[in-house]
């Protein structure tokens, strides 16, 4: 299947316009590369962070959650490798002075923004954001925001082993923010400076890691089809061994075809007992858990599964966005799918009498916890359109009827087709359509 | 009533041991003032944002969400006053060179840590902490790690107004981290140096300022009462006049009675029109907005409300933690909320026979989203005291009458009462007592 032909430029409007995604610090010109979540967009990201939790619990193995800090002392990224390895290559044009990835650009030709041929030699540039921690001289310390979450999950092993009682085969996983400082930040939500990644380390004995990379690829592949992408835009690609991270054995991205081409959404990577070995080292602290059957100590191995709760968004939004012509006029239509929709139902009144009761029905629904809105302005046409393009999957409209049969009209975001129910049909209909996302707690 | 006996060393040593928080980065010595939060705290730090979003959802206010990044330039801090006015006084000793904040120290006398008397001036040290962002020496930036959520919801106020199609009085709420290089972080979860808030910028009307400060006020004391903290140990303080911070015109903090003393546990204030008037100014962009009927431009007010997720946590704990004699030994209870129990039951087997059964009325309620754990090992009684310990409000023991009358013995944690009932009544039983906690997503 061809890859939408959305533009990202389409993308990028529908997320200022409806409150999806702002540029970071917007009225002071931005932070390149940094982004704010506006409303639609925190509703949409929670929705996302509980269909991966969910798609967690119920492959029924045991897994459990950690928070690490973002902060990091020096000593942790010596150890992972990042102080060393993190960097990316980089050359300034001596003419104008702009700065490229140096894999970005064609050095044997002309600088794509002034025209002349004149490059530095290509430099390594760093990625980790660097900061000083502590007010007293003798215990200042250099700190680095983290590059990836799972490096907390590393050092604090032996922790969670030991508080939680839990053994191998087991899964620690992560929600949080990571920071990396790119030389050329593109594509909008594609590639940040600051970002959300959703993250499993799982521990294995070595034996058993082919087997579990096969079952989290497997797993990992099969939520995106849960979350209604459709899977001639995804595929499985294995990395070429030229291609491997320094701490990876295998590793396998499930990539989507962008309209910019087939990008990596996820990378499901085998880092072997690299990262464990390197913290025993560099700590001096013993990581290894004893084995009861061949009384022997040893690493457990990891399989590593790791997304861009941000690139998900993009991607989704790219997957769901369409533009219809309904008789002579466009709508823009978020086909996302009903579970994973920021708002589950907008409720809207015929007129101004109708005002009243339709901000009843509107307040049971939100005191159940359900994501709704209430529109009282424009006509119905216009409402539809501005939650078709959010991708509300229903509308809830109270009108003059509505007074004597206590019926409203359910009008359906993909099939434009509408339906007359009950009053007391609306929330469990909602719930019916919406499944999960009904009990969301805001 | 008094402040809770319990040491702020029992919570540090049942936060370790049971996986609630550890030091962060302890295997490398630690980062001072900053933590990792392990499986149990991430459950807990989930009811609490969970239950905050639910004490909104039931104010019947317009309110919507925001999360903004956590790198800022430094043109918005200068906006917000931070670059200027955000630190906290500071003094070394001369003799051994330890360094102080000024306010904790009586300068008439000698050092608390070396008993000589020989004080450097009193200097201005800033919290925030600072790095850069862009490779390009010519889009190189100076930024800050966001010290407060506020700033982020000013800056875009407009935006978020104009995207939601919300009109004045309404509400932006943010959950997200926060940072501050703090002289010196203590107590644990109280003064942190990276730290997590939950907080409401109120927009209204300056006419309607007193109204609304006085509704959040008795709002958010009312969360307080409702997570089960004692209405003893908690008082609404005004702040006097030379304690206002530079933004405010009124500030009123909800205090706890801690061990240490009566402290904040969360700031409510008047911050009037202050932040989008200086973002205005700083910025060049018009943040105010059109008064319908007067046909005038004019500034909202702001009433804030900020609560620390991790102190509130640590409130909790305090709150929730006892040791009682049961015959000749002592048990160490939780005597959390129901509704916030990172755990709501644990599932017992009574010996090797019924372990299957056991796994799955455990499988059973974690396919439901109930927060549930299994535990075989181990003494019933030990296993009582393991739950008691976290919190767990009721333990389910499938023993050996459960083979033939298709009942469990629930027990609870308050109580240690036992009662009889049937499988298919464990989970309404468990959502009846733990409520809103088993819907949750994880």
């Amino acid at each position: 299947m061809e890859a939408k032909q959305t533009s990202l430029d389409q993308i990028v409007a529908l997320c200022k316009r409806r409150g999806f995604v702002y540029q970071s610090a917007e009225i002071y010109g931005g932070l390149n590369g940094v982004y704010d979540i506006g409303p639609l967009g925190v509703l949409l990201k929670e929705q996302i962070r509980n269909a991966w939790k969910r798609s967690l619990a119920t492959l029924d193995l045991d897994i459990v959650m950690f928070e690490g800090a973002l902060l990091g002392p020096e000593a942790l990224w010596n150890a992972s490798g990042h102080t060393t390895n993190f960097h990316d290559p980089l050359v300034d044009c001596l003419n104008c002075k702009h700065r490229f990835r140096a894999d970005d650009i064609d050095l044997a030709a002309a600088c794509p923004r002034c025209g002349i041929q004149q490059w530095t030699e290509v430099r390594e540039f760093h990625l980790m954001f660097k900061t000083s921690v502590g007010a007293a001289i003798s215990s200042q310390h250099i700190a680095y925001l983290r590059p990836e979450t799972a490096q907390s999950i590393f050092a604090n092993f032996k922790n969670i082993m030991t508080s939680s009682r839990i053994r191998i085969p087991f899964g620690i996983a992560q929600i949080g923010k990571a920071f990396r400082n790119e030389i050329t930040p593109k594509q909008f939500l594609f590639r940040m400076r600051e970002f959300e990644q959703m993250e499993i380390e799982w521990f294995c004995h070595e034996r058993d890691t082919v087997a579990f990379f096969d079952l989290w690829k497997g797993a990992r592949l099969a939520f995106y089809h849960h979350l209604g992408i459709s899977p001639a835009r995804l595929r499985l690609r294995a990395h070429e061994s030229q291609e491997l991270a320094h701490y990876s054995q295998a590793t396998t991205d499930v990539e989507y075809h962008f309209p910019f081409g087939w990008k990596e959404l996820e990378g499901i990577a085998c880092r072997g007992d690299f990262d464990l070995r390197q913290h025993s080292q560099h700590s001096g602290k013993d990581l290894r858990i004893f084995d009861e059957i061949t009384k022997e100590s040893f690493y457990p191995h990891v399989v590593e599964c790791s997304v861009g709760i941000d690139r998900l968004l993009l991607t989704l939004l790219f997957e769901a966005y369409e533009e219809e012509s309904v008789g002579d006029e466009t709508r823009v239509v978020l086909k996302l799918h009903p579970s994973i929709a920021p708002v589950s139902a907008a409720f809207l009144s015929l007129n101004k009498e109708h005002v009243a009761a339709t901000d009843t029905l509107y307040r049971t629904a939100r005191a159940q916890g359900i994501s709704v809105q209430v529109d009282h302005s424009g006509s119905i046409g216009k409402r539809y359109r501005r939650q078709d393009e959010i991708g509300t999957p229903v509308c809830i409209t109270y009108d003059f009827d509505s007074v004597h049969d206590h019926c409203v009209t359910i009008r359906f975001r993909d099939s434009m087709q509408q339906e007359r129910i009950p009053f007391n049909a609306i929330i469990p209909r909602i719930i019916t359509l919406c499944g999960n996302s009904s009990a969301k707690n805001n």
